[in-house]
C-alpha cells in the first residue's frame, strides 16, 4: 500500500523559485521518493485584465502596492485538493516555532500563500480561514523564502525523511532548552581539547554535563526561553 | 566611480543552492546590477582525507554527526577577502530581527557559515569570532535556507535595491508595532467594503486609524512586542 505523500501547495508570483533548495539534499530525496509532494500555483494566472495585474495602490495612500483580493481569491479557489490549513506568510502573523512545525507535519500537508509588495488585501484573509504565520521579526521581500524555511522544518519531521542514522530525539526546543555544544574528532585540535567528561565513557556524567550546558547556554543567551522553561518545570514538578 | 558591492560569502556543503531564489526577482536584479555580490565556498573542498569526510560522530555519544573543526576552519581560512562579520546559522544563536538586518546592511557584507547534521564542533566557533544567529525557535535541516532569508532581509535595505515606487518608511517593526491591514481595489468586493475612513481623503484620520489598527493588532497578536512597545514609549515620554 502506498501512502499519500504529505502535500505542499504554494501560491506565489514566483513559481520558478520552487522547489529550489528543497529539491536538493534530504528534502530533494524525500520529494523524489514520494514522502512529500509539491505543487505551485502562479497567482498571476488569475489576473482578470489583459495586463495580468495582480496588485493596485493602497486605499488611504502610502508607499508600495497591495495584492488584489479578487485575484488572490481566484487563485485559492483554483486549488481543489487542499489538504491542511492555508497559511499566509506575513510579519503580522503568529511566530513560527517547532510546535507549529510538528503540528503541520502531523497533518496531510499545507497550502502556503506568498505575498509580495506591501501584502495582501485584508478581506480575502478574513473571508477564507487563513492562518497568518511569521518567520520572525524581520521583513522579507516576499513570502517565498519563509515558505521554504517553514516547509523544511516540517519535512524533516515526516516519517521516513531521516535515515536510520539520524534522530530527532535530543534536539533543540524539544525540551524547551537550547542544545548543548557539539564536539567531534580530533580530540585535540589547535591546542583545544574536547571536554574530558565526553571522553570518559561515563554515560550518566555525560548526560549531566550536557544538561548543565544546555541550561547554562539557554540562561545566558535566551532569558525568554529560560524563564518559560523554569515555569514549565516548576508547574510539572508541583503537578507530580 | 563604481561602489563596491555589498558582499555575501556563503560556506556550505550545498553551494548549488545559491543564489537560488535570491537570483530571481528584485534580489536577482540587484545581483545583476552589482548592488551586491555573492560567492560560495564548498566546505567539502577542505576535507583532508580521500573520502572527503567533513563530519564525524559526536564525542560523548548521541545521534547524528558533527562537522569537524579542522575542515570548517580550513574553509574559513580560505576566504581571504571577508568583509563583515562571520555568522553561523544555528538554533543556539541570537534571534535574528530587523535591527540585525539593518546593522548588517549598513556594513560591507557578511560571511555566512551553514551547518548540516547536528552542527559544527564548538572549538572552531570559539576560536574565530563567530556570531551565532538563529532564524527562530525551529529546526531546519541546514543553515542554507536561514542564510537566504537573512540575506533577503539585508539586501532589500541596500541603497538602490528598491525602485522609486517602494519605500521602507512605514514598515513592520520600524516603529515596534505590527503593520496595519492593507486594502486595495475593488472598494467593494464579495460583499465586503474597504473601511470608509480609507476612502475619506482625510490624511490625519487615516493616519490615526492606521496607528490604532497597528496598536490593536500588536496588542492582540503579540503581547511580547506590545509590552516592549509600551515600555519604550513610556521611557521616551519620561525622557522628554
Amino acid at each position: 500500500m502506498t501512502q499519500t505523500p504529505w502535500s505542499a501547495t504554494v501560491l506565489t508570483l514566483f513559481p520558478e523559485m520552487f522547489p529550489g533548495p528543497l529539491g536538493l539534499s534530504l528534502s530533494g530525496k524525500a520529494l523524489m521518493s514520494g514522502i512529500w509532494s509539491m505543487k505551485t500555483v502562479n497567482i498571476r494566472d488569475f489576473a482578470a485584465d489583459k495586463h495580468n495585474t495582480v496588485d493596485d495602490t493602497p486605499f488611504g495612500g502610502g508607499p508600495g502596492m497591495v495584492m488584489r483580493p479578487d485575484v488572490v481569491d481566484a487563485a485559492l479557489a483554483s486549488v481543489e485538493e487542499r489538504p491542511g490549513p492555508i497559511v499566509y506568510l506575513s510579519p503580522r502573523g503568529k511566530v513560527f516555532n517547532q510546535a507549529m512545525a510538528a503540528e503541520l507535519a502531523e497533518g496531510d500537508g499545507v497550502t502556503l500563500l506568498c505575498g509580495r509588495y506591501e501584502g495582501i488585501d485584508q478581506r480575502v484573509l478574513d473571508k477564507r480561514e487563513i492562518r497568518e504565520v511569521s518567520l520572525g521579526d524581520f521583513v522579507l521581500s516576499g513570502g517565498e523564502l519563509a515558505a521554504m524555511a517553514l516547509l523544511d522544518a516540517c519535512l524533516r519531521l515526516l516519517p521516513g525523511y531521516m535515515g536510520a542514522e539520524a534522530s530527532l530525539e535530543e534536539e533543540s526546543f524539544s525540551a524547551g532548552l537550547l542544545e548543548y555544544p557539539h564536539f567531534t574528532r580530533p580530540a585535540t585540535w589547535d591546542g583545544m581539547d574536547v571536554p574530558a567528561v565526553l571522553l570518559s565513557g561515563h554515560h550518566e556524567k555525560i548526560k549531566a554535563w550536557r544538561q548543565a550546558e544546555a541550561e547554562r547556554t539557554t540562561r545566558t543567551r535566551r532569558p525568554d526561553l529560560w524563564s518559560r522553561y523554569c515555569t514549565t518545570k516548576g508547574a510539572g514538578m508541583s503537578a507530580n
